[in-house]
């Protein structure tokens, strides 16, 4: 089952965007009846999870970034002005695993694949991995 | 392999269960020798990790929970009083991978597969999708 | 496709080390062309991630652990004094998983797989699951 891919573009520098529509998909597309999905980034300052769209929540999740201490604190904002967007990817993850079931990825009634943008706007790759169960 | 699946019931707001001797005995019963186990959850207030069953470090995970800001500075809070659990359980994750060799899910001496709750009492399902190594 | 092993001896008690050139070694000699790979550590206090490998930013990653508060409002530290290691390792997760493609695990430009010590030096072990696409 060949590696999938798609790409989407930020247009902020923060932003959270729901990429579930183009996951299922392709999900669809290949074919897999059983098994498991992993959704990844190649990317650093920029990551993936799973959980609940609502517009409240969404914003209180790029908040969490200010928990970080300021800039001047980190050593990495020296080289680049990003280490926040580093650090908040690195703790969220590059990448999530979920079910493949009737040839879609099996979420729960709330959840949701998204992508936090954490140093954009870019253009970002998403990369699918199917293997059968 | 089909995808399996079983449900705990918490009785506090915020608790830990241990579900390892569910997994295994599931993982048992699938009969997969070697592959790649993926314990998921289908929800946004609960979370899976994998550490130690310790009783003080299990009061410590919850307590990381009080780091988060209080409630009233989330905007989901107007609309569920739960935007820490939804947060913490980004962070934390819903699914986690381990090898499965021998028959069974690979563990160290000390790490068990801990579901953790973050806005019970609730029935929460578990999803373990084992795909072939 | 057996699970592969790697042993690691860290020489701090918090340490960063880029274990990718092992991880590729490994999957080119697996013989998988498309699949997914599973990095894993059968341990509580280290962890794995993917980022960006900057001396800056590594000192940052490890400097996040200062974020937690000190360690006599911890239970685990009664028991052990390395509570924080184990938090910081169940937020930053004890697996992460890679699309394989070519035969080998395929990173943006900037990504390292990477292994945080937080409770070094210590022989750590290093788990591969290779499962084919």
């Amino acid at each position: 089952m060949p590696i999938q891919r798609f790409r989407i573009s930020t247009d902020r520098r923060h932003q959270i965007i729901d990429i579930t529509s183009q996951v299922q998909e392709i999900v669809r597309a290949v074919g897999c009846d059983q098994g498991l999905a992993c959704i990844s980034v190649p990317h650093c300052t920029c990551a993936v999870y799973v959980n609940e769209n609502e517009s409240g929540l969404v914003a209180d999740m790029l908040a969490l970034l200010s928990q970080l201490p300021a800039g001047d604190s980190w050593r990495h904002n020296r080289i680049d002005n990003n280490a926040e967007a580093h650090l908040m990817a690195s703790l969220v993850g590059n990448s999530t695993c979920l079910p493949v079931s009737g040839g879609q990825v099996e979420l729960g009634t709330w959840q949701r694949i998204m992508l936090i943008e954490l140093d954009g706007p870019r253009e970002r790759r998403i990369t699918l991995t199917v293997v059968p169960g």
